[in-house]
């Protein structure tokens, strides 16, 4: 059965999955790369056999399209670059459709590697029976940011989310958390910390749902 | 050395320590007592001997002083009434001297068991003073709630914290993160996990401070 997923979407303790404000210098505003740290750890060659390498190996395992906002496809104004091709290089790490919502959508882009950049204004239910579509058989991963993941969340429309709590305090920027009261009704929700300090959150929706 | 510290303080995955609003018919507001089933769980008499039973038996070892924030001694407005002598009821879980900070401070209050409220209108500096001079050789602890909290780790006067982040959203309320931006700066944050879904979280100063 195809699964709508989430893997490696890193929070800081206070709830922030970027700072502010993002611009092309600093995609993730303030918290610079300190979100990520614990993923890099985990692209090294001797990297450790640990929680951390087990969950981030699954990254890509599995899906057959991706759903992002706008913020993760570019910085603020990109819409008015005609030029723009996206954070990724010529060869994005997705190798699948890949659904960018924005409300000035623009020619698909098809870069090398197998990743099609398609571009929409629609809602998170309009974009996902797209992204399905197009997945087949395989996954559909909602790649983010923040508000992006809290739409699909607060709409019951994820079935298993992977968020990475890293322990330090960014303080501003975008929560996920906002608006998401008594999520855990919804989602059974556990959690694993690591060795390295980051503690991993499992979210799985207790039901099927309206998916 | 006399420390001060933290201990058993929950808040949700969301960052609050109670809901709002608060109340005599409800201490801590829409959140219930979801915040503590955890804590709970350790006080009976067949509870598995797991990590919340751990950290939960060093509650309230080797304290000699309590300083707490007016809610924690009575819903709003307690001021009002000359009779209010707290939520604990005759014999308070503190044994010892335990100030509440408030605006309106009152004559203070001896309790059985060894705890005798006093009432301050102080800094939390001016407070801690008082409070460890009562303490002697012993630690001070900081109650709570989340605010009182805030203030202390702000300052960097707490020595170490145990949080507990319960896997629940409560959407409102008061914030234990706010204004605590690079905490880690100043404390070494380390995260535990439970089997029972909650997760431990160790603050320890990094270094001794201006305290």
């Amino acid at each position: 059965m195809s699964l709508v997923r989430v893997t490696n979407f890193s929070i800081s303790l206070d709830g922030f999955g970027a700072g502010e404000p993002q611009s092309f210098e600093a995609p993730f505003g303030h918290a610079g790369h300190k979100l990520h740290q614990w993923m890099f750890a985990t692209w090294q060659d001797d990297a450790p056999f640990n929680v951390d390498l087990a969950f981030a190996k699954r990254w890509d395992v599995g899906f057959g399209a991706e759903i992002m906002g706008a913020n993760k496809f570019g910085p603020p104004g990109w819409q008015d670059d005609a030029d723009w091709r996206g954070w990724w290089g010529e060869v994005p790490p997705f190798h699948t459709p890949t659904y960018v919502l924005t409300h000035r959508p623009r020619a698909s882009m098809e870069m090398e590697g197998g990743t099609t950049f398609h571009f929409l204004d629609a809602s998170p239910e309009e974009a996902l029976a797209v992204a399905k579509e197009a997945a087949g058989d395989l996954d559909v991963r909602i790649g983010g940011g923040s508000s992006t993941l809290r739409d699909y969340l607060a709409a019951g429309l994820v079935d298993q989310a992977h968020l990475v709590v890293v322990p330090i305090l960014i303080g501003h920027g975008t929560r996920l958390w906002d608006g998401l009261e008594a999520l855990e009704e919804t989602y059974a929700i556990e959690a694993t910390s690591s060795s390295t300090g980051v503690t991993h959150l499992s979210l799985t929706r207790r039901s099927t749902g309206p998916a």
